[in-house]
């Protein structure tokens, strides 16, 4: 049986650290496009996706969870009433390829991490999703692997970049317009996002026609 | 026979973009720690390491080869005569775990690589290095895919975000106290750097007595 993957999701204004290079508008098709990256590489990677967001949203051939309510309460909710498997992932890891969240998977630690850049937390692998709780914003790795082990559970960090590059600055395309071979890098390009290098530091810059 | 992994250092004045938050010999001393942190992690993952230098230098148990030269000019010509496998690695990857190099050891291509953050290389397992030319600087990482399509060399990209966060700017710090185990984490931490949490964002702050 296919283990479910839960990708939170917000539609309406998202990515607002990206407002400086890319439009509202941009912003939500870049941000869709990000999704369905990763909601690909987890199909691919043999896992049921699902997307868990905050307003009305469809997808194409994917179920959507709509809860308003903020990203620990809502997927807290969905962990208790899980007592099998569950994966956890961003919607901004574009990068995630299946073979990276087929680690995750492969783990047979209780809860297997990859972290994110600064602290974060972009998949988690629960073994048994109901003994777990989640608390996302700020150092949420370590609150994580701390959460963990007051509960006894065994811990692995799997070390992935591909997931751990999640896309919220204009750095951070650097990264996708790099290894990014999805919908997202390709709608960055579409957008004229191109890769510069100043003084032997790699940028991006957006050429307008 | 263990494989020899070469970590190019330049001692002197290291690190120059640590200097918002680190004196000069502070910096030598971290850069120090750091490498010393690869090459622990080199050898635990059964290679035989040693260090290309700028300038003299000598380090406990480890053979130095000094080479005043630039990065690439030093680098290929030990790669044109070194007809065996090498391990080039980074010194300033001081995350870098037993397992993930061990994982670009496990390679079958002729070329494994683990980019760094914005484009740059930060190790490459070449499995016949006299047949490789590197060319370190601004995108690396594509003009080091692109050299070994060239020269009909089978690449593949190691996914390890231990060996992806080099540590450079004062933001990288975070990685370090967060995920590092090691000598040069233990160093910051005695420096008094601590992680600060400031609207969400994850950040690092210098206590001072």
């Amino acid at each position: 049986m296919s283990v479910p993957a839960v990708i939170p999701y917000k539609p309406r204004n998202p990515k607002t650290r990206l407002s400086c290079v890319l439009e509202l508008e941009e912003r939500e098709k870049f941000a869709a496009n990000m999704l369905c990256d990763v909601v690909v590489a987890a199909s691919d990677a043999g896992c049921e996706p699902f997307i868990l967001s905050t307003e009305p949203f469809s997808f194409d051939g994917i179920r959507v969870v709509e809860d308003p309510r903020g990203l620990n309460e809502s997927l807290n909710d969905l962990l208790a009433a899980t007592p099998g498997p569950l994966l956890v992932i961003m919607a901004d890891v574009p990068l995630a390829s299946p073979d990276a969240i087929r680690r995750l998977l492969e783990s047979r630690a209780d809860v297997a991490i990859v972290p994110g850049r600064g602290g974060g937390t972009n998949a988690l692998y629960l073994a048994s999703a109901n003994r777990f709780r989640v608390s996302y914003y700020g150092t949420s790795f370590q609150k994580h692997r701390q959460y963990a082990e007051e509960k006894g559970l065994t811990v692995e960090v799997v070390d992935s970049f591909l997931i751990h590059t999640d896309i919220d600055e204009k750095e951070d395309l650097v990264e996708l317009l790099i290894h990014g071979t999805g919908m997202s890098s390709r709608y960055l390009r579409e957008l004229g996002f191109v890769l510069s290098v100043e003084k032997g530091r790699v940028g991006v810059e957006r050429k307008r026609d």
